[in-house]
């Protein structure tokens, strides 16, 4: 293991992409679940849809334009505005409910619990997303994930990539921010991260937009680690 | 399984006295340390000296007297005035900091992780806790504790038995107050709680201040679970 990464304790996880496949598990949670209700639509291009409005969402938050709210209000407005599109205007409360806490039943790449039950064993392990704590919270009964703990831009007010959501990982820890690092497979989160002191670590996931994805399909700068999967990661550290 | 606990879908736990043998642990801890640096001293009085501090200086933050501060450093402080009592005010800057960081390692009852680890299948499991983050989550290491989520009076800024603990832990999991039970030794945390609206589990623990105890030697008021143990508690939920 590189000498630089030795003070690492505390390894935090970025979750949409990184540890969840978001694009098909909405697809096929809701298609599934649209089989049950007698609703068709184009699933896939509805979750696309969604997750392109998330980053200008945030930047209302990160700008200042609108006081902090937790994801799960943002994801419902973002679905009310979407719905009429794909002929789901007519949905329900009740089933608008479900269909927003789909984003609380996303299932996990098949590394992500091998490799967390190894990094475990050494490290403090635990997801730093802008996910809201309640789903949080589900995504890892959903998917058995063995959190030390959640951090969640809801504990701090502030949207990644926010330099005060890593600082605050390690302040909470009672750690330096070079005894902290990131796993994720996003090179800005990553430059973010690094910008605030922490170590880093790239995990390629190049079908989380699907098969023509362009962006995040390699490390852009030498990151502390470039891992294949999480389990490469554990391997990597020494687990 | 009683009705009136049907919706409830987390349990989060009180911890020194509840889950962890503080003054037990203290005791063997330092004692062992102690021999190895070449320190004596009445260990278990230490412990109860220092636990006796507690009340007052939480009172302190809660009176707004003084800023919030988390609990490392209101140990921090009263083990500085304690130590000269014990023949041991010539101790280092380091050796303070190991004494002090005993809290981290303080040991589980014999029946916790067996009795969370039943709880865990169908509840959301969590510490709610007048301990800061990195000292729950450095106990949940310690002991193999396996929580879903730490909730601490730091994350609120508040220490128990402020309301804002309990109603914070169910605003932060997206649930209603009586969707939430608390489980504490403690009379006085529980009523706070039931205050608050949640539901109550008490377990006694009868030694938690030696063999003497006088105080929580049982319920006091008819709680919604009197459990013997987080095993007996978990039986009593159906798990």
């Amino acid at each position: 293991m590189n000498a630089a990464l030795d003070p690492v304790k505390a390894i935090v996880f970025d979750t949409f992409g990184t540890l969840v496949d978001w694009r098909g598990s909405i697809a096929r949670d809701l298609s599934a679940w649209g089989r049950v209700q007698g609703f068709d639509a184009d699933w896939t291009r509805l979750a696309d849809r969604w997750r392109g409005r998330y980053q200008p969402q945030l930047e209302r938050v990160r700008s200042g334009a609108i006081a902090f709210v937790p994801l799960d209000a943002l994801h419902a407005e973002a679905l009310d505005a979407l719905l009429p599109e794909f002929g789901l205007g007519g949905l329900s409360d009740a089933q608008r409910r479900h269909v927003n806490r789909v984003w609380h039943r996303l299932d996990a790449w098949p590394d992500v619990v091998p490799g967390l039950t190894r990094l475990k064993r050494r490290f403090v392990i635990a997801p730093l997303s802008n996910g809201n704590i309640a789903l949080l919270v589900d995504l890892a009964k959903h998917n058995a994930l063995p959190w030390d703990a959640i951090f969640s831009a809801e504990h701090f007010r502030r949207y990644k990539p926010d330099p005060q959501t890593y600082l605050g990982v390690a302040r909470q820890l009672d750690l330096a921010p070079h005894e902290v690092m990131l796993g994720a497979a996003h090179n800005g989160d990553l430059r973010a991260a690094r910008g605030a002191g922490l170590r880093t670590a790239f995990v390629p996931r190049p079908t989380e937009h699907g098969p023509a994805q362009t962006q995040d399909l390699a490390a852009d700068e030498a990151w502390d680690v470039i891992a294949r999967d999480l389990e490469d990661l554990a391997a990597r550290m020494g687990c």
